[in-house]
Formats: C-alpha cells, sequence, structure tokens
C-alpha cells in the first residue's frame, strides 16, 4: 500500500509476557517487520545479523543496561519498556548516547495512555498540595520495587515541588516500624504493594488542609501498552538523544 | 495598612453552613469587610442598604436565580456557590447581565482547588478514552441531585468529546431498572450517593481497552474552600460579564 | 481412578464468555464429564438425549427462564449463573421445583469466593449503619443494569435492616434529576456504571455519623469464577430445592 | 433518676485532641461522671486522689505504659485508646494484671464501629486469599506508624492465616528500594500514608487468581468514636483482665 519501508524491529526479552504481547503487535503492524525475537540464553548478535533498526526491549533490571549499550555501539535505536530506571541510569544511557548524533533511546516507565496522563496530571497537580503520597499495586511476579512508573512519577513530583518552592511535605512520624512510611524518592514517599489478582495500578494521593485530590490508573490488560509500544518505534528513529516518558511523544 | 477601600460584602444564606463559614472568612480578611449577613425571613433589601459591593450567594437552587436578578438590577456583583445550574440557567443570566457592561457574576460549583483540578483534567483526558461516567457522593442534607460540581464536569466532559469528534460510549444495556444507569447529562452518565458519614467527593472514571484512570476529589471539610471564595470576592469586581467555574480565576 | 461415575454436564451459552470457560472448566474436572455444550440455535433437547445429570446455566435473562422450566421438566439439576433474578423470578422457580423433591437448583449472581464473601459482609453489617450505597461496574457489553450480583446485595442489606428495625436511610434530596440516585431496591439504592476497561467490580459503601465502610470487590479474569461454578455442580446433586447464592453452600 | 452510683472517671491526655472529645462524652453521660482531667505536667496522683475507678488514657506511645502500671497499681480500671501495642506491650499488661483478679483493662486500636467490622471481616476473609496487605492513611500530626488499627489488623490476619495453613504471600521481589514494601508485621506487610487532609482511614486488600477484595474504614470525625469509649468504660469495671479490641464487647 506504500513504498516506503518497513522499520525493521528486534524484540528483547521475547519469550516474557510484555515481549510476547509486543511480538505479535509488531508482527500485526504494517509499517513494522518483526526480524527477531531475543530472550535469555538466545544469541544476542542475532538482533544485528537480521538488521534490526530498532528493538524493543522487555527484559529485566539486570539486564537491561548491558543491552542498551551493545545496541548503542550496533547503531540500533532502543525502545525501553524495562523498569529500575534511576537517575543514575539515566544519565550513563545520555552519556553512551552522546557520540551518536542520529542515535535515539525512549525509555518509558508505562506505555499506557492513561499512566501517562496520571503523569501529567500529577506534576501539575504537585505545586498545589503541601502533602503527596504515590501508592503502587502489581502482582506478585514483578521482580523491582518500587515500579519504573512510581519511580518517573515520583521525580517528576518532585521537580514541581522544588519548582513551586515547595518545602518537605509535613510528617511528624517519631516511631517508625521499619519501612511503614515506604520508600523515598527523592522527598516522596512511595509505597509498592504485591498481591495475587493485581495486574499494574497506582495513585497518587495529593493533600491540603481539608481536602485531597486522588489520581488512579488501573491496567487490567497488558493489550492497554501496546498502542503506545508502536508508537514510540515509529518515533524512536525521528528522535536522537534520550527521550523519557511516553508524554513527550505525546505533546 | 492600605490606603485601598475594602471591598464591602454581604452574605445570602447566612446562617447555612457554607455561609456561615464564608461570613468568618470575608470578616476576617483585611482587604473584605463583612456589611450585612441575610438568611431566609431576612429583608434582602439591607444588602443594598449596607452598601454591599458584591454579594456571595449559598442559598439554595429554588432561591438563587431571584437573588441574582435583584443583585444585578442593584449593580451589584455577585459570587454564587449555590448548586443547580443548568446551561439554561447560565443563559438566563448572562441575558440578565447584557445590559450591564460593568458588572460581574462569578458562578462556581466548587470552591476547592482540587475540585477545580479534578474538573481541569477530566476535560483534558476526555478525548482519550471512549467510556467516562461520574460519581457524586454527599452527605444526606443535600437538596439536589446531581451536584452542581457534577453537573459542570459532566459539561466540561462532553464538550472536549464533541470537539474529538467521539461517538457515544459503548453501553449495551438492554434491561435496566429505573434510574440504575444514572442520569443522562449531555451523553455523560452521573450517578449521585448521599450517605451519613460523606461530606463532599467526586469521582471521574475514563476507561478504554484493557484501562481506567480514575480522578478523585474529597472534601471534608467546608474550610478547603475559603482560599477560593475570597479568591472570587477580589476577582470578580474586576471580571465584568458571566465566569464559570473558579478555573478561570486561577489560570 | 475412582469407581465414582463422573456427574455428566451440559453447558448453556456455551459460545459465551463464561459459557467457553465454564466447559473448559468441566471438562478439566475428573469427576465431572461434559456432556453437551449448547448454544443459541442449537437443539436444546441435545442436553436430554445426551443424558446430562446437571446444566450449567450461561445464557442471558431472556432465555434463562425457559431453559430451567424446561430443564426441571427433563428432571435435570441446574447451577445458574445467568443475571436478573428478581425475586419473583426465585419465587417463579420455587413452585416449579415444588413437585421435584429430588431435584436442585442453584443460582448464584457471582461465583467468586470474594464477592460471597463481599456479600456476607454487606448483611453483617447492614443493621450498624443508618445509610447503604451499592455501586456496580462492568464492561459495556453488559445486558442488564443492576448486576444480578447488586441485586442480590440490596435483597440482603435490605433484609439485615428490616430485621434489625431501621428505618429508611436518610436522604433530603428534593430536586432530582431522572436517575441520578439510582435504582431502588427494596430501598436501597445501587448504581451501575458501564465502562471500557472494567471487568466486573461492585462496592457497598455503608456510612453513619462521622464515618463509612466499604466493601469493594473486583474481578479481574473469568477464571476467579470457575472454581464456585464446578463446587456449584458438585453440590447441586445432594441438595434439592432452590439454593441461592453460593455462600450456602460454603458455610 | 437511677439509684445506682454513677461510675468516677478520669482522662489521661485530656487535653489532646481524643482526650477533649472524651472529656465531653463522659460529661455528657447521665451514668459516668468526669472526675479529673490530667495532661503532661499535671499531677497523675490527682486522678486517685479524686476517687476515680476507671481511667481512659489517650497519651502518646512513649507515656502510656507507665500510666498503666501506676493505675493498675492504684486498683483503677483503664481504658486505653493510646496506640503504639505490640504484642510485647500486651503480654506486659497481662503480666501486671495478674496479681489483681477484679481489675479490668481494655486496650482497643480503635473505637469506631466500622473499624471494628473491619478487622473481623479481614479475620475472616484472611483464610480465603493467599495474598493481603494493609494500608492505613492519617493526618501528618500522628507520631506513630504504623496505626495501632494496622498492627492490630495485621495480627488477626497473620493468626487467620497460620490457624488456616496458609503459606507466606507470594512476592518475587528482588531489587526493593528501603522501605518500598512496606512494614512487616508477622509476615502481613503494612503501609503507612501521611498526608494533610486526611483524618484516619484503612484500606485491607485481599487477592487471589483473578479477583481482589477489598475492605476501607474511613473516619472523618472524632466524633464516630465515642459511643465505642463509653462502651468501654461501662464494660471494663465488669471484665477483669486484658480485653483486646472493642469486637469482644460488641459480640
Amino acid at each position: 500500500m506504500s513504498d516506503v519501508e518497513p522499520i525493521r524491529v528486534g524484540v528483547l526479552g521475547a519469550r516474557g509476557r510484555m515481549g510476547t504481547e509486543a511480538s505479535r503487535a509488531v508482527d500485526g503492524a504494517d509499517d513494522l517487520e518483526l526480524v527477531a525475537m531475543v530472550d535469555e540464553g538466545d544469541w544476542l548478535h542475532s538482533v544485528a545479523d537480521a538488521g534490526a533498526q530498532v528493538v524493543v526491549d522487555f527484559t529485566n533490571p539486570g539486564a537491561v543496561m548491558e543491552n542498551l549499550r551493545w545496541c548503542i555501539d550496533q547503531d540500533i535505536h532502543v525502545v525501553v519498556g524495562t523498569s529500575g530506571f534511576t537517575t543514575e541510569r539515566l544519565d550513563q544511557v545520555r552519556a553512551w548516547l552522546e557520540p551518536k548524533p542520529d542515535l535515539g533511546v525512549v525509555v518509558a516507565p508505562n506505555f499506557a495512555i492513561g499512566a501517562v496522563l496520571m503523569m501529567e496530571f500529577a506534576a501539575r497537580a504537585a505545586r498545589y498540595f503541601e502533602s503527596v503520597e504515590v501508592v503502587e499495586m502489581h502482582h506478585p511476579q514483578k521482580l523491582d520495587a518500587p515500579s519504573g512508573t512510581a519511580l518517573r512519577t515520583a521525580q517528576l513530583i518532585a521537580a514541581a515541588r522544588a519548582e513551586a518552592g515547595l518545602a518537605k511535605a509535613p510528617d511528624a512520624t517519631e516511631e517508625e516500624m521499619l519501612g511503614a512510611r515506604g520508600s523515598d524518592v527523592e522527598g516522596v514517599r512511595v509505597h509498592s504493594l504485591r498481591a495475587s489478582g493485581l495486574v499494574a495500578h497506582q495513585e497518587v494521593l495529593f493533600g491540603a488542609a481539608g481536602e485531597t485530590l486522588t489520581i488512579r490508573h488501573d491496567s487490567f490488560d497488558r493489550k492497554s501498552f501496546m498502542p503506545g509500544v508502536l508508537l514510540a518505534v515509529r518515533e524512536v528513529v525521528k528522535r536522537p538523544g534520550l527521550t523519557v516518558g511516553l508524554g513527550a511523544l505525546l505533546a
């Protein structure tokens, strides 16, 4: 239907749940071609051998940095859905990309449009409320806590609070059982729940005198992420450098 | 402390719960002067006699239109917190204001900053989700259902959906017990809960394939409204015509 | 593995979502034998021809009563998961069963253990709170509103309130947009939300002076119903008469 | 109106928020007499001098054990609403009471009927779900985390799981930021949120394959606790030994 060559895509973590779904979605898109599916124990170089222009990484926090380094060395664009990206990791990716002015990496903690809006709204509301807490809830097979989406949300909120000149949220806690008040992500408390039956959920709670505002996102099905994954694949080849969050691609 | 004359304010519905709180807040503000407190059975003209420049109306849906007409006739600006404003009522107020180019009316269904952000976010998210429902929850002494905030939220959502070209939300209901699917506000379903223990709460639920996004506001205390009421009093004297929603005053 | 003959089971509505899952679950159980799968347009008598001892009905409110009458006529036990059972329908089933002292029918609005506990807790809490409202939320393909689970929950609550001598819940609503306050199920207000992304969810909200108690059940996957369906099939052959709700089988 | 002498009651922590409300409630009850109000810096012995038969303690986790020891020494019954009671503290109170066969102590982490039902329901549901997490949310002036109610709830759940022979809840977390997974109360994860606008709230989340069950209690007003406080004062004089939780007094 078009003279344009499809974008050649490889998937890492292709036998995992998100990787399986992503492979299927790429395979079903007219303008994309699935050229490699790689998982633990497979030969990573087969991605380069197959001529992949973009790699989609849904592996795990322990493997993703090595994958990224290798892809950037091979001049392959990367869309990363794997979680666990701290500020340090993002700085590392930026450093790796510096000598490669044409190469793009998109790191998105969450590909669901609802999650992207949740983060946008959280950043917007942050300046108006003296208190804020983040609660993320996931299935018990998840390896990292907090989730990448929760970390990213907390970082956005912390930045907005700093810009608005807000002081630390009030908290008179004197006697705390270890861990009760959650983890501290740049001054924002983040709590991670794990339970069977859950899929992927997050709540951001803002509080001021006499009122609270809550923004909640529920993902019930991995399918909800696929429109975002395909969008990122199409955009990463046009956007050199590091892009964090799907929001930047929507604006 | 200042050469500026304080703004002279009268409160209608001054013995009701919101009116009492508003009278106290006006009285406590250096740049405002509380000149009249009127309630059912009182002499409305005492407001004009006292030289009020702004009237704050926290009466009820049955009385508010008559009050508005009288204030506009008397060239008194009005801040309205009373609920029950349909599109027809707003059009009526605009018509009354037409011959008075210097007079301002602010109709705000909700003066809490969290509620204002909830409405802003709801309008922003509306275009991305095929489904949406509004649920408002209040104490059982409330006279009208849905609440003014819920009506306003639904109108904003309906306008955003229309602009984005969204079709009617999917709904296969064939057998409905009367009222089960809530009220229909310009195509958006709104549900009103009433229960002891509740104060004022609202939830907007957006849905798309595999995901939902929920925005919720909880007011636990009337005090949370007062910063917004005072802001409206200060702004209404500078803004001729009809302003709907506190959001316009914040932008 | 056992000398006991497996129970012979037919499924009505076998090509629907719940029917498909139920057929698979029956087929996978050692002590049950799937002997017939029937859907719209199929020959209902094939169920009797196949010698089914128990029929599982996941059809629709428009078809279920005729199916029930036919099964009872044929001396086949029935497990009904189809919704839409009013007090009148239940009385009708009881009347049909009267001349058949050995035949059992289980009508369960919900087969998930969480839903059964939600109903038990709602009935227990009902006597302590002057206010109560039920909100059920489902995918937009659902045909009836309120859901069978919500109807059953409201009936249980109404019965508990009556027994405790509670008056009508306080509600000062004077101006109501049609449907805003939901449907009235024996004095209990029930609200039905429909949105893409949702599966099957219900919340019961109790209120008293200064406090609320909320009981919520979320079904994310039809698989959560299957342990309950198989339990009902095994129990219905031993329980003559009408049994309403899975709770009775758990106690 | 009655020949019965009123019960003589002293309140410790009488100038705190709960103590103030409790003093008012005792003072307003016909069958109780408020004989002493003591707070930090006051002379504790004035309670004994005033002939108090029951002391109500709403002080703080740092002071309550010393108060309890003193009251027991003085043969004064105690109703404790102060939080921070671990299993060790309860054992200590039991030891102190051993030589006093007529003396009663009621330790209740929460006096709201809704909270008591929440705990009862949580204990009942615990055996049916492989996963459970507790989230408590309070105003930021609270000194301890988790709350006494959350600790008590987690202990009840842990006991019910042990009795049902449930294994540890599934949790594959490998990389955890310190505190993300909350505090560990006898194997149950408890998360404590603190935010302005909040009063006192708790959610218990149960999960199994494909479903979750959530029980939530919201206290919006200290008044909701007073019926429970008065009940405990009337009952403690008739119940020697240690009673934990208001539930025991309701059954």
